[in-house]
């Protein structure tokens, strides 16, 4: 180790910078994989100079999504690497383009889960971006038409350059550390239960109660509703109390389930493991939705449409939020002091966290300090 | 057979009267089963003297329903034998109640699939009695709370006696035996259009082009829809382009469906056996609905959650409409002057209509001309 030397090192395995923009990268430090199986390693990442529209953004923390352990270990299809992953980030502007007038140096920002998208489709002229028929522009792992077709690289790094238009306010009251995982956790939550349209009075069944479940049960009881808790493990009862849950059913608990019968307006299903509705579709009020926001890579048990018919029950699912409605995400979680419970983790504990994350062992989500990537790259290095 | 004999007949199995309203019942001539095997026969059925609210109807029209066929069979479940089904019911008021001023003698009156329900859940209060949280009360076989539990009997019949809260005014502008099926199979396929809003522009698709199938067809047309028909057998093609389907989708054809993908708005989905779903999910649009409104005796195949989620799509189902729904789909026909299409049959007919219509031999809805009953009666009786 080089006491002194200057940012960045010169790594192992430095991405390969898109030959558009070469003249003017500027490199920043990362950790990310370089195959399905290298785990996480130092890395560093050419970002763009600002083009007129970027905000360059000093990242200070990025939340650790489930989905960044699916992408960087190829288990959803095929990946480029080196991947850097990371949807969930905070931090401040550090420059902007000659026509971004809405942000300025020092302004505290996030980036969730996508960096761009058509502009043009139906969804996104309704400000659902999220919908994009034309496919979002994911924060990592994405071609990136505008750029010259560079694969976007996340958030587990000291900075990144983003189209101002996707470039988030995060207001300042918040601890900016456990703001970072509403940017994919948060609206992933918020947004079917806006979708819904919950109320004061209402009843919010939640699924699951990791990082996406934790959010829900917060955001409803922000939202002023009763909050229900469908968990699998005993175990799970008390925390689900203490994060504001009214009253916590055990789900393989056939009269448990048959006590909350027609209890429920909306539930959030956070599970991405194969599971049976029609349980839950039971517990349900005439008109009521089950929103399934997390995807099993098995098929589900079949639905039985009678409860379906009977009370006009939806099931349906939910994608992250658009851009406006992250936003007001935001702001609703400054208005009523939300933000995630979080475990703040140094960048050399990413890999140790990712196994921590399958085994379900966070409460409930692990938020990756930056400022942590460049001694520990300096270590590697050493 | 004995020219001349007064109405009623003596016929072999009167069904028991209630026994409280033995006094003053007025026995009609009808056909229905008397067991699950008996097949349709002509019976004798005892309609109560109408109590202050209620409204007595001389039935001239009633439609086959395909769960007539069920019910009568005994192929949902236990029933209640003898069982005079039919709940497409249009007729003319031969008397009412002391409190009833909203209906009078030589009215135009429709009756669809309940006669009662609680009027004081949540869902009767909001004026969705056909969700009602304590049972609706089926215009027949259910038991009739308020009628000292006598088991309802249905429209194969000269008359009928119901709660004027329960009864329709038919439009005069329209032939009254193809406004009968309108009372179930046209309002179950309104409502969920309704529901969703269906509006000039949007586009409907169609599953199964049955009795349900066609209507749906009539009433997106009128509301302004383009209207897709999905259906397996070719030889249907030309009938739904007759009904007015601007377009018609094999769906067993991949190719077909693949080029409808994002097409389609809403898609109400008459089929009653079980069918792969998520191959229409993917013709839907961003914020689509599937409505099932046929439930299958057997398990439907597996959703895929991942076109739910990623373009918010909503598998849903929807029970008949609610009683000012139904009035209101009955104006909504008038008014642009929708009916079904018909098949009129004689009482003696019945049994052979039954085994038409599970061959699916029938366009697109037998209504019985209960001018027919007397004389089958006393055929029979011969």
């Amino acid at each position: 180790m080089t006491p002194g030397r200057p940012v960045p090192p010169p790594l192992a395995r430095p991405l390969p910078p898109a030959a558009a923009a070469l003249g003017s990268d500027r490199l920043a430090a990362a950790y990310g994989a370089t195959s399905g199986h290298s785990g996480l390693v130092p890395l560093t990442v050419a970002r763009r100079a600002p083009k007129a529209d970027d905000v360059e953004i000093a990242i200070e923390f990025c939340g650790l999504c489930h989905s960044d352990v699916h992408a960087t270990r190829g288990e959803w299809g095929t990946q480029h690497y080196p991947l850097v992953p990371g949807h969930e980030i905070v931090g401040r502007v550090s420059a902007v383009g000659s026509a971004v007038d809405d942000f300025a140096p020092g302004d505290l920002v996030g980036v969730g889960c996508m960096v761009d998208s058509c502009r043009e489709c139906r969804s996104c002229l309704d400000g659902q971006e999220q919908y994009c028929e034309n496919g979002l522009t994911g924060t990592y792992g994405a071609k990136d038409q505008r750029n010259g077709g560079a694969i976007t690289q996340g958030g587990y790094s000291t900075s990144v350059v983003v189209d101002r238009r996707y470039v988030l306010r995060v207001p300042e009251n918040l601890d900016p550390a456990a703001v970072a995982p509403l940017l994919c956790a948060g609206v992933t939550t918020f947004s079917p239960l806006r979708h819904f349209g919950v109320k004061e009075g209402d009843t919010v069944g939640v699924v699951g109660l990791g990082g996406l479940g934790h959010m829900a049960v917060k955001l409803a009881k922000a939202m002023g509703a009763r909050v229900v808790v469908f968990t699998t493990s005993e175990s799970k009862v008390p925390a689900a109390l203490e994060l504001g849950a009214d009253e916590v059913v055990l789900s393989r608990d056939a009269e448990a389930m048959e006590a909350a019968d027609r209890s429920i307006d909306a539930i959030i299903d956070t599970v991405a493991a194969p599971h049976d509705l029609n349980p839950f579709f039971r517990t349900l009020r005439r008109d009521g939705a089950l929103y399934q926001l997390g995807l099993p890579s098995e098929a589900m048990p079949p639905v039985n449409p009678g409860a379906l018919i009977r009370r006009r029950i939806s099931y349906t699912g939910s994608l992250i939020g658009g851009i406006a409605e992250t936003q007001e995400m935001l702001d609703f979680c400054a208005a009523h002091n939300v933000v995630a419970d979080i475990e703040l983790v140094r960048a050399d504990q990413l890999n140790e966290a990712y196994d921590r994350m399958v085994a379900g062992d966070v409460k409930y989500r692990f938020v990756l300090d930056t400022s942590t990537l460049q001694a520990a790259a300096e270590e590697a290095d050493a």
